[in-house]
């Protein structure tokens, strides 16, 4: 194909700088008189919303699916919906042999499987570089850099908003509330910010890297997660003490042929790369049967950067081959078991608010001790000291999830306990 | 090709373990079945030598060049010499529309031309994944993931040797030779480690780098270099109490359409991530149109991760079109002219060792600015007073090298002055 021909559906931040980009490109000196890249025709919502780009030098279409009455190449889908016109699209033009280029992360946690076998079976290609991690290139370091390597693990901080979050909180000591405002402010947080905050984008992302790294079926319904709504300042500055930075860490990993995949608030040693990521800054840490470790970091998110990601999807495009023998385009993949994550070993902090009365420090050790709990760090912090209550910070050697909980329960009912306990586990 | 033919030459440590990754691949379930690699024969210097693998499974030639008496797809290269038997084997191997997969990077940043012209004439690849930054996958990453960004500049850490020395002298306080004798030890520098320690083996690597960041011709004639031989300890410590690191960074931009390609010991900023590159890791930073900051940071070196690189090439061989419109295969690049370093603006680090007596201070800045050089930060370190000398150190703001030469003449000809006047560059 030297003229390539594509749609672009979804002109939001990101889809107006694609267009812009393939503007440019055309221009460019790596591409000029070689390829041309055809907008055949862009759809979206608002006609007149005020963009970067000139609509009017393209075919406008108020319904996308009258596109399909038009012939093209590639179909850019940015509008992202997780299902309803964003699956249809998509799935219509697989199924008309057209290929696809999506930074829709939710529908290819939800949909994959399906969509990604219509993908194989008409030979085309159903690219996502700009799904995970904005400007990174991920998928393609997975897909081919270390496709041939085995994956132990991957972790990562895969969310900008909640990383700002957590970022601002710790530098400049502010509340969830003030931090979440300020990334309302800057433009990092959606009008309604419940998927980045929750976790639940960090969870669709890893998901998606995980069928990529081991080589299994999408399956959502294993990407554990847990956000940092209302998260708490004092076990930011508490973890510090300790040595240890709070950050939205997802993770993944093969254990006895069964994946185990998490996304939660977790402590991170200071001196690990992950843990000075800073801001809305997304970074990645792969380690490999070849590979001790492998980090990447850059922007998450952003027109520019996503976008670099959508024209590295056309490259790919135009440069690999259809019938590849050895293929990491998400079909055929195995179906596999989800790990019980209570068989897991982690080490955990406590932050356990108690009255200030003697003899307390002792029996919240001897409750540890006689659930078979090891603790390596322990802080009683009398500077702390508010109300007659005071913290007690723990850190725990590697036990099993089970463990923990009923060492809550327990405590949780002394009568010198008033507030919630607070566990995290460490990341490592 | 479903049996892919590979011959190895050169059995150290990376070349043994890529057989031992070729081994392992054939029995994994992404390989087997699908792609078998047959390595047909296997060749090195010493037969005898103990590996880690078992020679006696291939058919062993005591002259490479025999190989070519069978028939084989990929020449894997790892005997590494600048010229000589690499050379030659390479050559022939392309001229014979044999695929080549080598981590020689004196040889490509200095026949590079030449060879990457043949590859291209014959339709056949000449792949190098492992030549720079050992296990990092920069190569594709260039090539394919962000070859149609405009890049704007790159810079890294690319030699491990070096590195470890630099952070061996920070943490532990060792000088020079006693760092570099550790890192004999530990097996991260040659016997001789001239080319390490020179800054040699850096500023091939960033040649080649910048010929794929920005489709020139290799020119290694244009990439200025010094090393860290015999580096001061007391640099280190008096750029930390500005703030700053002392890395051996390897940069490369284009300027009004020059080339301008350099690798020096630099002072860096210890928030910046380069800055807390450690050991023996290596690491490149890129910005371009798209992404104000891509960083990937791992093993630079090691048979592993070298490896993981070597097999990443493979896979690129079944993968990736031969045919391909858009082109990163270096061939049919631009000749262009190497920047003038004099024309650059940088801002520099000073360390003066003067008489302790009064006014030398003001003679030292009044010199400073009748060269119109603006000093951002000046300590006079009296507590480091030794036999009646004190060090000045200075950081200025951006100026012209010239400047800066012409002010150390003057300076040094002043009769407060005994010893050699230090400067580095920063790094921004």
């Amino acid at each position: 194909m030297n003229n390539i021909k594509i749609a672009v559906v979804g002109l939001g931040t990101v889809g107006s700088n694609v267009v812009k980009s393939i503007e440019s490109l055309n221009k460019s000196n790596k591409v000029n008189q070689k390829i041309q890249f055809e907008i055949i025709g862009i759809s979206a919502k608002s006609k007149s919303k005020k963009r970067i780009i000139d609509i009017n030098k393209y075919k406008w279409f108020d319904d996308p699916i009258d596109l399909f009455n038009f012939n093209f190449d590639v179909l850019i889908e940015l509008i992202g919906t997780e299902k309803g016109i964003s699956y249809n699209l998509i799935k219509k033009a697989l199924n008309q042999n057209i290929n696809v280029i999506t930074a829709n992360k939710a529908l290819l946690a939800k949909y994959g499987n399906e969509l990604f076998t219509i993908a194989k079976n008409n030979e085309v290609k159903l690219l996502f570089e700009a799904a995970v991690a904005g400007g990174i290139p991920i998928i393609n370091l997975l897909k081919n850099s270390i496709f041939l390597n085995r994956i132990n693990h991957i972790s990562g901080i895969l969310n900008g908003t909640t990383n700002f979050i957590l970022s601002q909180m710790e530098k400049n000591n502010c509340t969830f509330d003030e931090s979440l405002k300020l990334a309302s402010e800057k433009g990092y947080a959606e009008q309604d910010p419940t998927n980045d905050i929750e976790g639940i984008d960090s969870a669709y992302k890893i998901t998606l890297l995980s069928s990529l790294c081991y080589g299994i079926e999408i399956n959502h319904n294993f990407s554990n997660y847990s956000g940092i709504n209302n998260f708490d300042i004092e076990d930011i500055k508490y973890a510090k003490k300790l040595g240890y930075k709070i950050k939205l860490i997802s993770e993944s990993m093969l254990i006895d042929d069964q994946i185990y995949i998490d996304t939660s608030p977790k402590l991170i040693n200071e001196n690990h790369s992950l843990a000075r990521v800073e801001g809305v800054l997304n970074a990645i840490n792969i380690k490999t049967d070849h590979l001790k470790s492998l980090f990447i970091e850059g922007e998450g998110a952003g027109g520019k950067a996503t976008s670099s990601s959508i024209i590295a999807d056309l490259y790919e495009l135009i440069t690999s081959k259809k019938d590849s023998k050895l293929d990491s385009s998400l079909s055929n993949l195995k179906n596999i078991k989800s790990y019980d994550k209570n068989s897991l070993k982690r080490a955990y902090y406590f932050r356990i608010l108690v009255k200030d009365q003697p003899g307390v420090l002792s029996k919240v050790t001897s409750i540890l001790t006689s659930k078979n709990i090891s603790i390596q760090t322990i802080l009683q912090l009398n500077e702390e000291k508010i109300n007659d209550k005071v913290p007690i910070i723990l850190k725990t050697y590697e036990t099993f999830e089970k463990n923990i909980q009923e060492t809550i329960n327990i405590i949780s009912n002394e009568n010198f306990i008033e507030n919630k306990i607070v566990t995290l586990t460490i990341h490592n």
